[in-house]
């Protein structure tokens, strides 16, 4: 199964002082984006993997959204999450992405933010995402860019004219990529663009936008260091969405 | 207008050496990938851009192609391409696929092998391409891959440890790069995967299939130089459909 890195008390600690999760969406440099593929969400019943302390399911409600399903495999991310001010329309569960029990055929909307590259086991859930939504749904997530989760060793080197450079390896040689990030050996599992895409398409979804985010000219001007996701994206966004008839 | 790198005489004489263009098609690797990607060409008129020698032109009318249109910038490249036995129903066209007029709406399938990447203005060629179209018609393409057009500097290094790594930036500084292959000063356009997908939807086109190419390991055993292309990928491939209503 995925590694739960989340109840990792080490790496928790340190994850909760990432601006994103402290200013919630909007410390999330590629919200703006994402929030662009999600169509309407008043009246809808909306799924959320990987919904971590719960920003994108009160984002839906705050939005109209009817009902909202947060699930994660984590218990410290939704004991936090149960922290804010409860909405029983929004309902929290526990559960292992891998193994999820399969989910009812009443969502307009699934999301997913910066989830899926860690799981092992990812067209099952791909499949099961496309059963639970109705005729015209959308399955909106992003991920760690593959670019970004190729490398054997992720980091930008200086070329010989002492430019940045980031050394891309391995890029088709897909699987499971060990980092250090906030903790000691987080395991993430590296796939192509190809395969993301053909994984929605093999199981019946429609392609219908596709974002390889990278800051703004105006972020750039109050974020100088972010000019390094120009030269490789880190963030991968998605939006797949089921036939209407 | 796009380069015309083919009419330069050195540029040329280099270019009728590579094996793709000696074995025609089966000397090109990505080929095999290519070919699974065209529908049925039986009784079909068939485009294809940037035909070159007419490698694609002939393997369709071997494959029962009804008529093919074969477009190319090239004079050096068409003249080479009618030096073939002369099949009537393959008609070579020189033109500027930049300035290209409007072609009649009859076609079934659209080729194009490593040509678009040469040109700036794509976006309104991906509109004729769609117009010529019948409902239910494919436009099925190779390009060279992001990841090898993007840098600056496009090679491997070593890295600290002396493995080769693919020293990749500007991933999202779109425009034009110069290399020196075959000759000095060739110049392309690099555009991200998500421009091109992107292109294609803005459109109307359905996407229906990518393929990140690497070679296979069957491929690496007859020739062990091409594990580079699993390090960054080299071609992109994309299957692109006109819906049938």
């Amino acid at each position: 199964m995925a590694q739960n890195i989340y109840d990792d008390q080490n790496f928790f600690e340190a994850y909760i002082q990432l601006p994103r999760q402290i200013q919630g969406l909007n410390g999330a440099p590629e919200w703006p984006s994402f929030r662009s593929l999600i169509p309407d969400v008043r009246g809808a019943k909306v799924l959320d993997l990987g919904c971590g302390f719960g920003w994108l399911c009160r984002w839906a409600r705050e939005n109209g959204a009817a009902e909202v399903l947060g699930v994660d495999v984590s218990e410290n991310m939704l004991t936090r999450a149960k922290s804010f001010p409860q909405d029983p329309a929004i309902i929290y569960q526990l559960a292992n992405l891998e193994t999820l029990e399969p989910l009812p055929n009443i969502y307009q909307v699934t999301l997913s933010s910066l989830t899926l590259h860690y799981l092992k086991n990812l067209p099952d859930l791909v499949a099961q995402v496309y059963h639970a939504l109705c005729p015209g749904g959308s399955f909106i997530f992003s991920v760690e860019h593959p670019v970004y989760t190729s490398p054997r060793n992720p980091k930008f080197i200086k070329d010989s004219e002492g430019h940045d450079v980031w050394q891309l390896d391995a890029y088709l040689h897909e699987g499971s990529r060990t980092t250090n990030w906030l903790a000691e050996g987080v395991i993430k599992q590296h796939r192509t663009i190809a395969t993301y895409i053909s994984m929605l398409l093999n199981i019946g979804f429609t392609l219908s936008a596709i974002d390889e985010w990278g800051p703004s000219p105006e972020m750039l001007k109050e974020n100088p260091r972010w000019a390094e996701h120009r030269e490789r994206p880190m963030f991968l966004l998605i939006k797949a969405t089921k036939s209407k008839q």
